[in-house]
């Protein structure tokens, strides 16, 4: 049932039970909120969970409940699309540490009744799976069809393969990495130092102020966004073409297109984020790395596995390119493991898993199809 | 003779005659701050500029005033180096906006003994070129027997080579572009809202407040640096590598390698940078578009010309990479110019052209040398 439980309209899943995490700490309860889409079937077997990005959450096909727009995969998601729901069961879940409504550093602690603020554990990919896994056993499910998800998401998808390979018939990571670069690191530090430079930030402790750090909140978003994109889609999408002007301005306004497009990306984003969510979020990617979380190396982590895996990467994804993801497949055939694999031709960038690229849409409906037909 | 009229040890030209800027307006005096190298020989013809690329400076092979360290092209500028000042009479000029003593934001308005602050005309290369080309004719000389640059370097040479054809010889242009991409000017723009962000940017009026926008220009720093370097380099160098540390710290101090190095370039550029130079300086690159300016295709612009051309860029550079420069070198081809291309093998990313690349020293040897001997 969907309530309004932090003011947010999805539903929710309260856990009394103590989640110890990565890093030996304890969070003592804690909330999951999620949404669904189409039904569970009686033997409980057509389920997908969706496992979102960084800038993401549970909204995957319905309105926003702040910014008004549509889920962010309305194109992938719905009755008759690849994620059909007509047939599948779908769930996604705001990521713990998130702020859509799990639990996470703007959420109240219960132990004192203040906003945990920095008092909030760092969390790690892992973790986010782990409460993930006591939402599916919430719902009764036993074994999920397919886990999907791209970047982070694709992360979480790695992760559940690789912990729970019983509770899964399939995995579909996209556009992802089994362990984040230098250059990945890189990028968020600079999202990070900037959100910590802004003096409303207040060492972390904003949320009582009335303020909060919203100048570097948008410059993050703004430096991730750049990386999300390639440098063909900005030309074709902008080039150098001017502002709402015939000549250049010659002063610090924005002049350029995509100065523009880059300043509301960050503005609209400062609406719908919390910026302490974004430092513990970017840090539970930084920190992922299937072979030191599981002590062993990328193919004996999947050894023997039974799970069927598809993973997809784009051309034009620079962020995580191609050669990130064929690593994973690599270890998943010297594992054994059926893999397909699919690089799909495009110059939109990483953000491409999230726009129309109908030949990725082809590619998901068709393995899904077979996978949930295999089951008989 | 080298004097310390602005606290900065090296040589000045005061130019009193106003220079018109390509905005439209004028500054009506200004000063350049330069450094040369070697000797100039009796027929004036063994002059090699160089321009300096954003965060240079004209310390091109002298130690630095204010970081103590080593000239930024040491490694190719000097006796029996590629750049042989036995041979050469080299100039280098800190560009016109900058800040070690070139007339810049941060200099004293002679109108109103005030800084200028913003109150600095916005600046283009064509009039960094300008301010360049009255120094050279200061120092009596009358054809450059070579200039070149690297990044905005290579905008200056090409703005030269457009401009002034009959005052040079032969032009280097070196892991540059025509015009700044969406993408090149993405990231620019990102720096720019961290420095202007900052409060203590105070609106660009800081120069009297005792502080600086450190913070901000920081980031800016740590964000143009990353960019500076490939995806390869940051693996070779830094990897997952932790920080002095065995272990996750899980928290938000630096636990990686390439987070500490970024905030330690960061950290240190605010001491030898002004915020605002870097504001007027990254404008004047993203402004940089050859063909707009000279009203022109690139091809006509260098029809005809008698320079003989030498472009250079690095498979690992992806901020210009060699896609940006071979647009010139077709360019060159059809105006029917002298042009020698080479594309170097290097995973170093766009600051390979700093860096130890034998090949490149080779080829900046053997073109000059060339051009040399065909003096007679």
């Amino acid at each position: 049932m969907r309530t309004d439980q932090n003011k947010i309209l999805c539903s929710y899943y309260n856990d009394p039970n103590p989640l110890v995490l990565e890093s030996g700490q304890k969070i003592n309860e804690h909330q999951i909120a999620y949404e669904t889409y189409g039904k569970l079937d009686k033997n409980k077997s057509n389920t997908i969970l969706i496992c979102h990005a960084l800038s993401g959450d549970q909204f995957v096909a319905s309105k926003h409940p702040i910014t008004g727009k549509g889920g962010w995969w309305n194109r992938m998601v719905g009755p008759e699309k690849p994620i059909n729901t007509d047939r599948y069961f779908v769930v996604c879940a705001n990521v713990l540490g998130g702020c859509m409504g799990s639990t996470g550093p703007s959420s109240i602690n219960p132990e004192n009744g203040k906003t945990f603020s920095l008092d909030f554990p760092v969390i790690t990919i892992a973790d986010i799976v782990n409460a993930q896994l006591r939402l599916i056993e919430h719902l009764g499910i036993d074994r999920i069809l397919a886990v999907i998800g791209g970047s982070m998401g694709g992360m979480q998808v790695l992760e559940w393969a690789a912990s729970y390979p019983k509770k899964l018939v399939s995995a579909i990571p996209v556009a992802t990495s089994s362990r984040h670069t230098a250059q990945n690191i890189a990028f968020h530090e600079l999202g990070r130092q900037a959100i910590m430079a802004d003096p409303d930030w207040k060492g972390g402790n904003y949320s009582e102020t009335g303020v909060s750090p919203t100048k570097g909140l948008s410059i993050a978003r703004m430096t991730a966004h750049v990386t999300y994109l390639s440098e063909a889609s900005l030309t074709k999408k902008f080039g150098r073409k001017l502002q709402d002007k015939k000549d250049l301005g010659f002063g610090f306004d924005a002049d350029f297109q995509i100065e523009s497009y880059l300043r509301h990306q960050g503005l609209t984003f400062v609406d719908r984020f919390d910026a302490n969510s974004y430092l513990y979020i970017t840090r539970a990617m930084d920190y992922f790395d299937l072979e030191i979380t599981h002590k062993k190396n990328l193919t004996e982590i999947f050894k023997g596995t039974r799970n069927r895996f598809l993973v997809v990467s784009f051309t034009g994804d620079w962020l995580y390119p191609t050669s990130e993801n064929l690593m994973i497949v690599r270890a998943l055939s010297a594992a054994g493991a059926d893999v397909s694999f699919v690089d799909i031709d495009s110059d939109k960038g990483h953000d491409a898993f999230l726009l129309e690229e109908p030949q990725f849409d082809k590619t998901l409906d068709g393995f899904l199809s077979s996978v949930y037909s295999s089951l008989g």
